[in-house]
């Protein structure tokens, strides 16, 4: 899947240029962050549908295009390693048919964990902008500094908070359902 | 693939029960530690014949069965998430139908990285063992701490140095011949 918006000279967010989708960034009230959060949003919708946590990821490359898109899988295949970033940065990976993902955005609904925020750093994505912060695991602002500590030979740069209300009402809502047939250890 | 060692009631090491193996494992004078990690550096020469980073991984589960098994692939699968023990992990969730490796332990030749050692706190390994440290990128000791630090919901045991000069001899001789063809930015 690969969701090109056209370009041109009027941009809207750093490092992304959006001329052609303007009316409809407009009609969402936000800007390019917003827009592409959304998208993340509707993948944690699919990831709450199918009874995982519901935390999504959309990678967009230096051109724009979303060339990852995915959320939360661990539960329905069995992996630990299937959270939304890693499973988006080897779509984007395969699709860009390289492992290096330089110049490219990840957005994130949950502050990623040290697996993903490591993996994003081994993928040397340029920029990385998630919804909510994970008070348990999150490994970019939380804890540890993945992605942001001046000893690794990769760093990304950080937007957080982007449409952070409707991220956490997603977690909140799943985990409040869940409540009453288990009580999850961790958010993801 | 599978390795199954013979158990019975003679402990060599802390978690492991090997009694049939006994006479091998004195053939190459050492523990169990050592007898696993030389078969994760079995797995890291064949990533070097591939020419990639020389690091294997051999996943052993509670029961002393070896469920996963493999080497660092980045450049052969154009996967910036294809670490040695990210591979492992998976074909050890696929062989145990569960993403819970829990009472693993992970023995790796290399200390795992942010994303790796990430990977090990959600699988729920009970131990990681590893040869030599990465004083680039290595998640463990060298920087973060991930798997040892208290605010995780899950932590491993971790042993440290296991034929740590064989491990540090694969990456010199694989970065020593590729220094002429080019300059590597990061050990793996």
């Amino acid at each position: 899947m690969a969701i090109e918006i056209a370009r041109g000279s009027a941009p809207l967010s750093a490092g992304l240029s959006v001329a052609g989708s303007r009316a409809f960034v407009h009609s969402i009230g936000h800007g390019v962050n917003e827009y592409w959060m959304s998208l993340a949003l509707a993948q944690a919708d699919l990831a709450a549908n199918a009874g995982e946590v519901p935390v999504g990821c959309v990678i967009v490359d230096a051109e724009g295009r979303a060339v990852g898109v995915a959320h939360n899988a661990r539960e329905t295949s069995a992996d630990p390693t299937a959270h939304a970033e890693v499973i988006a940065i080897r779509e984007a990976a395969g699709k860009l048919l390289g492992w290096r993902l330089e110049g490219a955005t990840a957005y994130v609904t949950l502050e990623p964990c040290a697996m993903c925020a490591g993996a994003l750093v081994l993928a040397r994505v340029a920029r990385v902008v998630y919804g909510c912060a994970d008070p348990k695991s999150g490994a970019i602002d939380t804890m540890f500094g993945v992605g942001r500590d001046a000893r690794l030979n990769h760093r990304f740069d950080v937007v957080s908070g982007v449409l952070a209300d409707e991220c956490a009402l997603r977690l909140r809502r799943f985990f409040g359902t869940l409540r009453g047939a288990k009580l999850p250890t961790t958010t993801e």
